[in-house]
């Protein structure tokens, strides 16, 4: 490993090593999404005519884990794409990191909620509000690391910052339009993540052009 | 880490640091599997007669406990086999995995549910649909991959995709098989898993002699 | 891996392989905390009734839940500055790593007992204590690898050991710190450990000047 | 990673990507341990009263942690002990390695019961049969790999494989002592696990005069 030899603060964190620790915990919080999934306790005698009803009934709880799945897969991603770019890291980046972990880390939480009153406009809500601050936060980093180009190349594009910046605006605008779609419909407004995975591809496919490393 | 040269859509993820996440999840799902297995509140001054009587039927749910384990570690021990011949992710096949992954991380919940009220087909049948389409979206993996050569070596043979086709599709032969089998005797049904380490095996023992890597 | 020749008591355990156990169950233990809020089971009808109160009601979890995880992040990182430093592992030293972790992975429990029953000072203190002891195994850890520069560089500096020793004390300190509040109210006493990425921060800022790697 | 020619059953898993998935186990299982201890839900009017009760009756499930922590520690570093010589992996030692985790990750079950029923004979000897059967899978491996040197260096000196083997036994035969014990005092069978870090240190200490690595 190279030592960095910029005089900012630094803290001897390889970006390597902060990976682990969130491959780590995008892991745990992509699996423990299942716990959201209640397996209910039916007496012996009732399974015959219950197990069927409860497994009809289980439609909110499994579209919302999927949901809750592809989104956090989704900021895996910008993780991921972020962290191409981002070359040293500070105390500061380390704490707006630890940050957005602890909202990632509550999302199994908050899917459970859901999932569980997903008819309720708080239960959607609070959601989409866990959701939009996990997505502020990993905002927050890529401004952070890019202002001044502080934490990444010197030469890095404006055009790639501003692309960055884009994509990591995305699924907290999603989270504001599942907001507002919630005053309407709750049981639908979180359904606006179901667009996650598309307009992730969709970004993609336009920096292609425009790649320059 | 050398940079591919290819123009087709590239996202700069890595085939390792995909599967850092791969692994990070199977270890995890591997393990909550421990939690389909309850262990019940019993009164003080019962434990002495209901005790026994608990751990006496708990051998439906150890052995639902185990033929989900060792189907992971089948899918694990396949991922691994594909990702020896992959070279490159694009955002297809990320999220294709992920789609994968998605069904696997729901297995603990199917394998509690089976565990349970493994006597009723409905339960069984989600148990084999579930590994049903965890494999069907691993091969899918496989057929995205490697068609043209797309995000493999360009002189990877002919025959090795085909047995890793074969591979692949030998999951989803026991799902479709154990489905068969839940319409006579649901309880049974989900023992065809049992095979997955065996053929798996054999199938490695066939492909020893034509291997050109 | 260079291969140490230290006639030391070598178990042949390098320091990047116990990262992997220990990144492992940081992460793991980050996640689980989520676990610690409880999602109710409210019957249907009360549903509209029960759920606003119930939310609001969530502000002693969720605020636990907050302060257990910047800890842990706090703790995580203090175990990177100590390895940036520490060049062989021993059994000596594994063994107290062990019992470090093994106070790190009971936060979640005490985190919850705390979320649930903040107003008694019992369980204000269990927490405060799990920190303590965490604290100080990994306070021990340092003194343990840096006494005649036993698994450290020989040439590393009186003044880097003297300031990991004030990084490794400062958890300690906040506990300390609280459980002496805890006897005056024992619903605020975990706040000190707000003041954690405040003063690691600081403790990096003033370290800065005396860098000497 | 160098390519190893042995025309030997070669599956192409490389021993290092096997421990990322035994790491994984291993943190997980040792994380979930403390899953075992249950928050009560006491109602609000008795919490003075019932909550310093619960936690004078924490013991028995605290020292069960305890020790189900370190036994698996020691298992750990026993798998790191083995791959240090262990230079290929083929389908048998991958399938008695999967055989030993799914053993490894009961043990937050096994755990549990003994930690709440630890008077009852049946609840012990589980966790001992538990722990013995690990123990037993990891030997097995050891011997299946070193048996002709199979998967091992051919210079592999015999001292070095004995001395592995009892490493391997030590488990299991604290198990057996457990077993023996429980036929007399079920509660006290499974302190002989708080052995497991002195014996791992005291073998290690002998070995240090015969290393020929």
């Amino acid at each position: 490993m190279k030592t960095e030899n910029r005089s900012k603060s630094d803290i001897g964190m390889t970006p390597r090593r902060l990976e682990a620790l969130v491959d780590g915990i995008f892991a745990i919080a992509m699996t423990l999404l299942v716990l959201s999934i209640d397996v209910p306790k039916i007496p012996a005698d009732k399974v015959a005519a219950e197990l069927p009803r409860y497994i009809r009934g289980l439609w909110p709880e499994l579209s919302q884990y999927v949901l809750a799945f592809i989104t956090l897969a989704a900021f895996w991603m910008g993780h991921h794409y972020r962290y191409r770019y981002i070359r040293r890291v500070d105390a500061g980046l380390l704490w707006i990191n630890i940050l957005a972990l602890m909202f990632v880390a509550l999302i199994p939480f908050t899917t459970e909620l859901v999932g569980d009153y997903g008819e309720m406009p708080i239960a959607a809500r609070l959601f989409e509000i866990n959701m939009l601050l996990a997505g502020m936060a990993f905002c927050w980093q890529w401004l952070y690391a890019t202002r001044h180009h502080y934490l990444v190349d010197d030469d890095l594009s404006d055009r790639i910052i501003k692309a960055g910046l884009m994509k990591e605006l995305f699924i907290p605008a999603l989270s504001v339009a599942g907001l507002v779609i919630s005053c309407f419909s709750p049981s639908w407004s979180s359904s606006v993540y179901f667009l996650a995975p598309f307009l992730h591809h969709h970004n993609h496919r336009k920096r292609r052009g425009i790649r320059s490393d």
